[in-house]
């Protein structure tokens, strides 16, 4: 059996316009495999852009690493350091600003946005999740499609907005379930897939912006 | 842009062992397409089944046209002539026992089936729906898609339950939505694929039930 996956819009990097350079925070609480493969994207000249700085939340998460071997500014801000979650953005908004971000890409960021930054980047930020939305929404998305005996599941880049994992959808990928997966297997095939849509979600919310 | 689709499980009906001739009937509202591709189904030697009776409930259905066509006996069942669904769903139930149907193919039954059905054919009730569950259920989850603005839709086979759309999933396949896509365009690139794995998820019914 094969693993084939499906991404829509049936689109490659190579056939969107991307006459500006962009510049991007990214915000990561995990590994950081998405900030590699959009640094990869970046460095093999599909997605026209540059990582101004790292944000992570968790002290000795795998992405401060990962973004030193990448050359990437990575900045902490520690969530048990700030009395609110609007206090932490407030943080995040300085920090980026600082930076000269002008996109904020949620990287596997496992903090709830609020309108601080949300207005602050106005539809400049994105987040991805590894499931098709709207099924399966919060945490444990790939867990939640296993349990419900879906034999197919995906992730989505789409528009971070106040409620979870609600804005609209700029990207998509699906990809099938098989007898014998568990969590990890399933979560590493949607990985695979979040590491192609995300450069393309990036890319096609610049499009959309210059096309407004 | 390509318009491919992913079908899971990843498999053909030649790869399903069917040992046993299955005994269908189907039941359908409308123009009939999936009693059409069933039927083509079994013709090319794909699915091992019989089909014994159509029932449709609108006088004036495609569907019964289709049936003749193919050789299918073809039985009136008008719900306005039911003083409840329960009434309805015993006279079907009496119609598919006559004609020596085991299997019941729900194939575009835009009529809410009740426990006097399910009961009378525990887990051999199937149902087909035009998206990827759990997301869009009910009517018109084409349009729902469309509305949705996601870029990943499809159609799920799945064992019919008392609640609608909601019975363990055996097949689904995911397509994309395209730029410019109609409820119309989007409708005919699901029913492509709604002919794919329906004889599958019939197949993959059967080799369940010999598993359990």
């Amino acid at each position: 059996m094969s693993a084939a996956s499906l991404i829509s819009p049936p689109l490659t990097l190579a056939e969107i316009p991307q006459p500006q350079i962009l510049s991007l925070g990214v915000l990561a609480s995990g590994s950081g495999s998405n900030l590699e493969a959009i640094a990869q994207s970046i460095r093999g000249g599909a997605l026209k852009a540059r990582i101004q700085v790292l944000i992570y939340n968790q002290p000795g998460a795998g992405v401060k690493d990962r973004a030193e071997r990448l050359g990437i500014p990575a900045v902490l801000l520690n969530h048990r350091d700030y009395a609110s979650r609007a206090d932490l953005d407030r943080a995040i908004v300085e920090t980026l600003k600082q930076a000269g971000a002008d996109w904020v890409i949620m990287a596997g960021w496992m903090r709830i946005v609020t309108p601080v930054l949300l207005d602050a980047f106005p539809r400049r930020v994105l987040n991805i999740h590894p499931s098709l939305l709207p099924s399966f929404r919060g945490v444990g998305a790939v867990e939640q499609a296993l349990s419900a005996g879906v034999k197919v599941t995906g992730c989505t880049v789409h528009y971070a907005v106040p409620d979870v994992d609600s804005g609209p959808i700029l990207a998509q990928a699906a990809v099938p379930i098989l007898p014998g997966d568990t969590p990890e297997s399933l979560h590493a095939r949607v990985q695979v897939q979040e590491h192609q849509i995300f450069p393309l979600g990036i890319a096609l919310a610049a499009q959309r912006e210059r096309d407004i």
